[in-house]
């Protein structure tokens, strides 16, 4: 025999006994949850049309997609994420009315990458999507959702930063910087590569002013002190508008009660392609990544014909339940089962007797 | 934009509202159904090494997979099926014990058809397995779970067609039929082309008397009597201890108070290349193929190095719902959404109302 039959590819893996109990225990804490803000849920295909995850749509480069054919030769690929389906999918079935959309799922992603990187290839993910409504409100919720998706599970210790790359944006335009420029600087920041960027903008003939004040956007991390200190270096109105909006924000999210899980940080420049206003990522200890990821992204379904605005965050199942069992939580157990052992002779009798337990709402194994 | 960004490939869909929720009803009624009778969830990943899904292994022609390849160059291949990978894990965590292995699991399948075959693509199939467990009782549990699976989903016009290709590989061995053509009639049976059967059978000389039992062998359908009628035309051993087995079968089934669902087939001679030993497939009006198949496959878990006798069923659940829906049965609605409307003024009073309603249990959208 081979043993290689055996093993699952590199980077997927199979889930069981107490983990896949634990692993399905909250997924369904967390569904319950987006269902009681009144989310619909939604199932899309594991694999879409290549195009529907191109480069300008999807967070994730051509490169990381596990791409095959089908028989009729068109090219498909596995999701690498849920935002660009929901956002096909709302696009073709929910813009007709004026009213908000609110759509859930859960599911596979898949990213192909180089097994030297160690991450996981296939994810669960669990994610909302709140579409048509552009308020601050809407914003708030979405946070305010992601802190109580996070609790449902059992997880009490993380932060939730806040952030708007438009802040920065602002102060690029406020220096004549090109967009092209304005990208590499961005990328250099967001992978704290402050040296480099700092050549570069040199090299760039970006005056010392603004070479200081975009070094200086990492540092507008913490709470509404945060935001008065952003605000007060900078003259332009896009990073004022940022400001203002996060700041009402933290207002709505003081109604929520959810404001201790929060911190702003102006310094979060997502290199993502989709993102448009707000941004926001989960952290708790145990896991470097971030467990959950949100923002807003309000060009996205005009890609797919019709414009409107949009907000979503999904949380990395896979990740979240690391975090939780590294951090020794508690998770809510599956039904305990029990097990009625029988014999030829008495078969009928302990069937009987499983069958009524069973009736009765236990999990009952009938074994020799 | 490109109109071909809305769509998803053909035959794979989105599936959204009422339909999505009684997707997922049905979903958590069967499992629920399968914990009750002590089945524990396996999480296997979406692709497998080709090899572990190789046509010796699998019920699927290698043709049918989609298959990819990962950055190390290996190829890869979605599943087309679970029990190829149930057996894969089980094979690697769980076979030191003697006990017996109950495992159940829900996820999607794939299969690269032609477009022109109408075929859906990508299904859900839930389905559980029990391994180690060679008795009647083990095929008896789970037929019983098959029509208590099927009922708890609301279906209750069905059909389970019981049947064992060993009864005809039986009157194949006593007529001295070598295994190729025994195979080659087996296809020409089961795809019902009784004329060509019988060509290839005088090709190659067996004997009237085997003939018009081989042709015969399609006639035994139906309750107990069936039973009586098919034993008594056959000699030989092989043949004899099927019937006795279902026989035996058919009194645990009687025990569990589910025979009325069940009728016996001898002609269902599956071209399956992992049963072994009984199948048993479910039938309901409204759609054309099984909706449930299940079977005994003792040599599979051989197949990854231990071996071990192992039976177990899966559902469609794309076409038990079609089924449904065609039949108009009424499926449990998830919780009805209230929704509160707010002003800029009343926000937190009304999002304190949206809270109270949610921490009641109620699912609430909170909207302008």
């Amino acid at each position: 025999m081979d043993r290689k039959l055996l093993h699952t590819p590199e980077g997927v893996r199979d889930i069981y006994d107490g983990e896949c109990s634990d692993m399905l225990m909250i997924q369904d804490k967390i569904h319950a949850k987006f269902r009681s803000f009144g989310f619909n849920d939604i199932i899309t295909p594991t694999f879409e049309f290549f195009d529907v995850l191109a480069d300008d749509i999807s967070d994730t480069s051509a490169k990381e997609l596990y791409k095959f054919f089908d028989k009729e030769g068109n090219t498909l690929a596995l999701r690498p994420d849920f935002t660009p389906s929901m956002a096909r999918c709302v696009s073709k079935y929910f813009l007709e009315s004026d009213e908000p959309v609110r759509i859930c799922y859960r599911g596979n992603t898949f990213l192909n990458t180089s097994s030297l990187q160690g991450k996981l290839k296939e994810s669960t993910e669990m994610g909302v999507e709140l579409m048509k409504d552009d308020s601050v409100y809407a914003d708030a919720e979405m946070i305010a959702l992601m802190v109580e998706s996070l609790q449902s599970s059992g997880l009490s210790e993380f932060q939730i930063s806040v952030g708007n790359a438009d802040y920065y944006k602002g102060i690029c335009d406020e220096a004549g910087i090109d967009s092209e420029t304005e990208k590499q600087i961005r990328e250099l920041i967001a992978g704290k590569n402050i040296f480099a960027a700092e050549s570069l903008m040199i090299e760039k003939n970006v005056p010392e002013k603004y070479r200081d004040m975009l070094i200086k956007v990492s540092d507008f991390r913490g709470e509404a002190e945060a935001l008065k200190n952003a605000a007060d270096i900078v003259n332009n109105e896009r990073s004022q508008k940022v400001i203002e909006r996060l700041g009402r924000l933290y207002e709505v999210l003081k109604v929520y009660g959810v404001e201790k899980y929060v911190s702003f940080d102006l310094g979060m420049i997502s290199t993502n392609n989709y993102y448009t206003g707000v941004i926001f990522n989960a952290y708790t200890y145990g896991v470097g990544d971030a467990i959950a990821r949100g923002g807003r992204y309000d060009n996205l379904l005009g890609k797919f014909g019709k414009d409107a605005p949009a907000i979503g965050f999904m949380i990395v199942i896979d990740d979240l339940l690391s975090a939780l069992r590294r951090q020794n939580v508690a998770i809510e157990k599956a039904k305990e089962l029990k097990t009625i052992h029988y014999t030829a002779d008495d078969y009928a009798q302990k069937l009987s007797e499983a069958q009524k337990l069973r009736k009765e709402g236990f999990n009952v194994v009938l074994t020799s």
